[in-house]
């Protein structure tokens, strides 16, 4: 018989279900991979009773329980999974895990973002390991990939599609034209790929605590929500996505994180982290990825352009990523004797899950920013209109590439100016649409949107 | 100062060069990042004075050997890094390291295509683990994405772009109406994208090489190159790419890797292995890998699709993996006293770099593979023909699904017919074919291509 490891599975939601569903299905393939065999000791849900979406039958009353703090208690639980979502009763379970010295694998990517400095500085204290790919990107292998298969590279950019309500509602509009955002988010919730409330897939912030996970690991330090820039898709209109269209690009949620020094293999300086809704060229690959699907292009000093494609959501594809880490921490689980501290304790600091180091720390400050634009105004249909727009970005310092001016007019009679502009911050940005948001020939609304295109 | 490990790197040849430079380059980051120095104690070369693309300078003269015997005898030498080419050497190379219970790192696909089975039972016998995941798809992390990440997964299909010549070879045809194949090729050896002697890259034997890495990571066991179908794309006419481009095609070099069995979520059963010109739907999203790009998707039975995209030859992207494999072999690497047999041995068998286990072992013979098809034939334009035709592949039960025969005429006034064909056997169509290739109405050369639609 082979070595047993025992885990508490906290959380019997949709993942929580998903992971003991496919560890008992798939648990010959495991074993064989594995040499060992990982056992469910105990599970934490909030229903003792209630039907789980993917299990035929609940897993026997005497392990299930409401009380996270079994886990804790039962020594046969070496490892403990936490699936339940939230930040107050996750943060204080795995705490208690470390202290413990349990090995943790979790999802939750809320906590991580907003905790995970502290629980990364007491993983390393107790010489815990701490896992967690499945809380970027589902079952797409981005945290491995950016920690273990290009470890010997600076990163020089990340950008990626991470939040799959958002992308099918964009694909949704994109796909049909006139479509409006309202109706597109109604389809999603219709097709079930946007919850019931989906306030953080569609403004932003869920995209936001990947992207500050990636840029954490990218970069060696905790990254401060406060320095991400986020924007979400409400605002986006028919209206953009046509005129992106007629423009050659395709409106993306994309989560984008650089290191601008790296460009030039030089590794330090700020980085800059940021989510917004983004022009990016029809031609690009990111371009391409259709509906609930994630892709995520990194770009390494030494690899040099990479992309990773796959489900980001959902309950088989979040499993699959939960049952690596969990192989990864039945690895790491030795006999008491190697854990004790030694000669190769400096070799395993990466196995605590997040390894800090020296070589970045700042993040550019949000006005500092630089990017191209779209800007769409609604303006009065008679001469001078564009000299006097232009003469505000001018007076900023910013360029513009091209200038699309349709025939076709509002229901007010209003003219629709579409403007590319040339790279310039946040800062400069700001201050020229403020100046040509006072002009009497501009109307609200209108719309400003960031376009990426990648390096060129 | 931190801990070092010693490499002994045997070769120094474009991939060679590539991981001394960046081990020099990026020093600062990988010790940040390992907690450890990765220090080249030794180089073998061929020639100890010719300058090396990538290298402002050779490797100082007193750890420049021509004898790959003294990375063995030196005890400094605790990683050997296999970058040679060519088998025997290799070989030789890798039974002493392991012999000698150094870890070894290999990028060398035809050796393990051919040797794999020897070489991981002897890793495994001796407890050294030998990494590999510069052999496949350069700096793309498949190696590790399919047995670390997806480790929780039986593999229903892998579908691989893993020759950049050949892919550069197809893009510039279907790029370039009317190119064929000799003017291809020219143009990607003037490029600098394939070899004087391009034998392997446009046989197929290279993504072949390639493909048994794959499969046998995926199902547990070594595949025979004799149970490979192996098919290259020296015969591709530019009339191919314009048919196939008309039906809605584009063809490419595809390693195609599946477990029939499981598709209906059973592990077990024979597998198949195959590299051919393949006509893919365009809208796939491998239709849209172009140039030297390689892309593998990968079909877990929880993970649902995935796709991995990047360079997948040259020195940087290979050195990238090359560097990835030397800090996981670092890691790996442990206090002596750590080494002894435990009761954690059975945990490590993953760490030989390659587990065999009893759920799989069968090819399906060639012959049984199942395929649509693609074929095109040179006819006389006359009632009758197509009835001929169809009556031979009828009489071994092989269905039309669609037919196209267009109006032009080659040089001697005979019609093209292009028919495509339902799912059959390799053996149904060659015996169909050889009655087709009798009929008075047939004349050579035609062309039978592989038609893949991905499940549908």
């Amino acid at each position: 018989m082979s070595l047993q490891i025992g885990i508490g599975l906290a959380g019997l939601g949709t993942v929580g279900a998903g992971v003991y569903k496919h560890l008992a299905q798939n648990r010959a393939l495991l074993v064989e991979r594995l040499g060992l065999e990982l056992v469910v000791r105990r599970v934490v849900a909030r229903d003792l009773t209630k039907p789980r979406a993917g299990l035929a039958a609940l897993p026997p009353a005497s392990i299930l329980t409401k009380d996270w703090r079994v886990l804790i208690d039962d020594p046969a639980v070496e490892i403990v999974v936490e699936l339940l979502g939230g930040i107050d009763t996750p943060l204080a379970l795995i705490r208690a895990a470390i202290a413990a010295g349990k090995t943790v694998v979790t999802g939750n990517k809320a906590l991580l973002a907003e905790h995970g400095q502290e629980i990364f500085a007491l993983a390393s204290a107790q010489r815990v390991p701490v896992f967690f790919e499945a809380s970027t990107a589902g079952g797409i292998p981005i945290i491995k990939s950016i920690r273990e298969a290009f470890i010997a590279n600076h990163i020089v950019s990340i950008h990626g599609i991470i939040n799959g309500t958002s992308n099918y509602i964009l694909s949704r509009m994109t796909a049909e034209p006139g479509l409006d955002f309202a109706d597109a988010l109604a389809a999603a919730q219709a097709a079930g790929y946007a919850e019931a409330d989906p306030t953080l897939d569609i403004n932003g912030w869920d995209a936001a605590h990947k992207a500050i996970i990636l840029a954490s690991l990218a970069y060696g330090f905790w990254v401060p929500a406060d320095r991400v820039f986020v924007e979400g898709i409400e605002k986006i209109s028919a209206t953009d996505i046509h005129f992106a269209g007629e423009l050659g690009y395709r409106i993306k949620l994309l989560a984008i994180i650089k290191a601008a020094a790296t460009e030039t293999g030089q590794a330090g300086g700020p980085i800059e982290v940021r989510v917004h809704p983004t022009l990016i060229p029809k031609t690009h690959v990111l371009a391409s990825v259709s509906g609930v699907f994630n892709a995520v292009a990194v770009r390494g000093d030494v690899v040099g352009e990479t992309l990773f494609y796959g489900r980001g959501a959902g309950q088989d594809p979040t499993s699959s990523a939960v049952l690596s880490d969990l192989a990864e921490a039945a690895f790491a689980l030795r006999p008491a004797n190697e854990q004790a501290p030694d000669a190769g304790a400096d070799l395993r600091r990466r196995c605590y899950g997040f390894t800090p180091h020296g070589l970045y720390g700042a993040c550019l400050p949000l006005e500092e920013i630089v990017s191209r634009y779209y800007l769409r105004l609604a303006v009065d249909d008679r001469p001078g209109v564009l000299a006097q727009v232009a003469g505000a970005l001018g007076a900023h310092g910013i360029g513009i590439s091209s200038v699309v001016q349709p025939e076709t007019h509002d229901a007010a009679g209003r003219a629709q100016l579409v403007l590319m502009l040339d790279r310039a911050t946040h800062r400069q940005v700001n201050a020229a649409l403020a100046e040509i948001a006072a002009l009497a020939c501009v109307h609200p609304p209108g719309a400003l949107l960031r376009v990426e295109t990648f390096g060129s």
